[in-house]
């Protein structure tokens, strides 16, 4: 980045997976900071994280930790950031928050930068982050929609299980040990923790992320389903997710069935693709290319391919989607955000 | 089985993953058997099975080895059903076929018991047994499709290993071992042995089985497609399928959105389906029950959960479907064949 002006900026949730990779992203894309404040539950403060050339102590994330804060990149939890945003956003701290607490709240533009970044204009100082398999389904999508229009989704997700925190992929290497050794596996974590019943993650698929609804939906298929007509701006379009844990750790894989509303060559489907910001076409079948989940991990970008014309609706079309989860799908969606915000400000 | 007559039987491809699975079947179920016999490749002649109290030495496959058997299972590969099928029909033995050689035959009757028991009838000497995804899948649907009518299916599977035969599982649990210890992973048969590029199974999701066609379909997308098609008996049905491979080893679980010709309540979805032969309706979100491919293995059902209505559709619904591939998918639903055979003879 180009840019005279520096900023004060704070990570709340520094000790934190996505806060883990959102440190490195400022540090790697040198974003323009003034000066940097690690935040974190009062548990992890007192921890000392390398940025460039120095040691910064995490500090416990009180409400008087954002005075003189220009930008503040929330991943501590929900609560946290229902308590702690709007007290930084009065303040005048551009909030930009991963959690779930904000993005359905009218009020909240909801961003994912290659698809709405104009929305961000309308903020009361708090931008939402949208849940990471939300964010690479639009981004892939976004380009078909300004070209053809989308009527209707269906998507079935492949999630990796560090979406659901590190102490999740701890589990899932641990039970892929026990079961490799012949040992009982024991469940502890997944498939939510905060529910009592487990379920073996190693080695299987479950078929549960997050709370059911009684609906029958769980909250992880709702956030796909009204997230991406919040980001589309479209409240006619027809979603519905089933959203699958698998044993996969970095890497969220999506198969995606998208009717447009208008006749399409394929030829220009893989060139929009091909074409969009953030995203990449791997999709050379003849040569066995396609996106996959370990070959996206450390990417910044979307991966796409399987593109091929449904043999029944001559307005459809499959497609396999692909995204570090922890990047594109949270840190990397946050920090574009707040270089968006540096750049323009 | 209460029977008095008795049956010679060969199992063709004795030695295989099915095989093994097809020999357990007859055994546990007490099929009625006079003499049974073991064929296989020339490699594998020679080697000794155990049934019930005694040995039986696999025999080298020839177009000899048919003489006065009543009943031949074959799952050693396309080319050897192809050879030896017909010459062992000819002579008078059922051939029921695990392998992809008669399936789309006009002449060979592909068969999944619940849905269609009666086209067995109509044999010339060979029965073709539908590939592993596409045999739950219709178990699952037919009682909606007899009650409702479907109009329209799209489904994405996450494929256990074990279809690919037992060196696929020896792969992706070495590769497991490979990538805990750190160690780089060397990926030599998944997704396709006899095509040139390898990738990683282990932690990943390979949107890849079996070969690609021009319409950038699978085989065993297409397999899908085509045989539920032909076991539903209607070529107006659509049908779009995804198909993954996940790193489990054994049980296919599908995500199955629905069309139905008809308004429906999702009680009577639920209860036919928990009426239905072979189905076992595993469906309470409340307790986090839902079908899994670890606790399906080694069962004879097909299970079924997530079942809920569609939010914008009010025709559609969303299904879960489980079954152990190597059983449902492969070696029971031709031991049922036979047990039919043996009933009405």
């Amino acid at each position: 980045m180009s840019n005279e002006k520096t900023f004060n900026v704070a990570v709340v949730g520094a000790t934190g997976a996505v806060g883990e990779q959102i440190i490195r992203l400022l540090d790697e894309r040198n974003f323009p900071i003034k000066e940097l404040k690690f935040l974190s539950s009062p548990r992890s403060a007192g921890t000392k994280i390398r940025f460039k050339d120095r040691d910064i102590t995490v500090e416990a994330a009180t409400p008087d930790s954002f005075k003189g804060v220009d930008i503040a990149l929330f991943s501590a939890g929900g609560d946290v950031s229902k308590e702690l945003a709007p007290i930084a956003a009065a303040g005048g701290t551009i909030c930009i928050d991963n959690t779930n607490a904000f993005r359905m709240d009218p009020q909240t533009p909801l961003v994912v930068p290659e698809v709405n970044i104009e929305e961000v204009h309308k903020h009361k100082g708090i931008i939402a982050n949208p849940n990471c398999s939300t964010i690479q389904m639009v981004a892939a999508l976004k380009p078909l929609y300004d070209r053809f229009g989308i009527s209707k989704i269906i998507v079935s997700t492949y999630q990796a299980v560090s979406g659901a925190g590190s102490k999740a992929i701890d589990e899932m290497l641990r039970q892929s040990r026990e079961a490799l050794a012949g040992n009982p596996v024991n469940p502890d974590i997944l498939p939510v923790g905060s529910l009592p019943v487990k379920h073996q993650i190693a080695f299987n698929a479950i078929p549960q992320i997050d709370k059911f609804l009684d609906n029958g939906f769980t909250n992880e298929e709702m956030k796909m389903i009204n997230e991406t007509k919040k980001i589309m701006n479209d409240e006619s379009l027809e979603v519905t997710a089933t959203c699958v844990r698998i044993p996969v750790v970095y890497g969220h894989s999506e198969s995606v069935y998208v009717e447009l509303k208008e006749d399409f060559e394929l030829e220009e489907v893989r060139s929009l693709l091909a074409d969009a910001p953030g995203i990449v076409l791997v999709d050379n079948p003849q040569e066995q290319q396609y996106p996959l989940a370990t070959e996206a991990t450390g990417k910044l970008e979307t991966f796409v391919g399987r593109v091929r014309r449904d043999l029944h609706n001559k307005r459809a079309l499959n497609l396999w989607i692909v995204s570090d989860n922890l990047l594109k799908g949270a840190a990397w969606n946050a920090v574009q955000i707040a270089e968006y915000f540096a750049q323009n400000k």
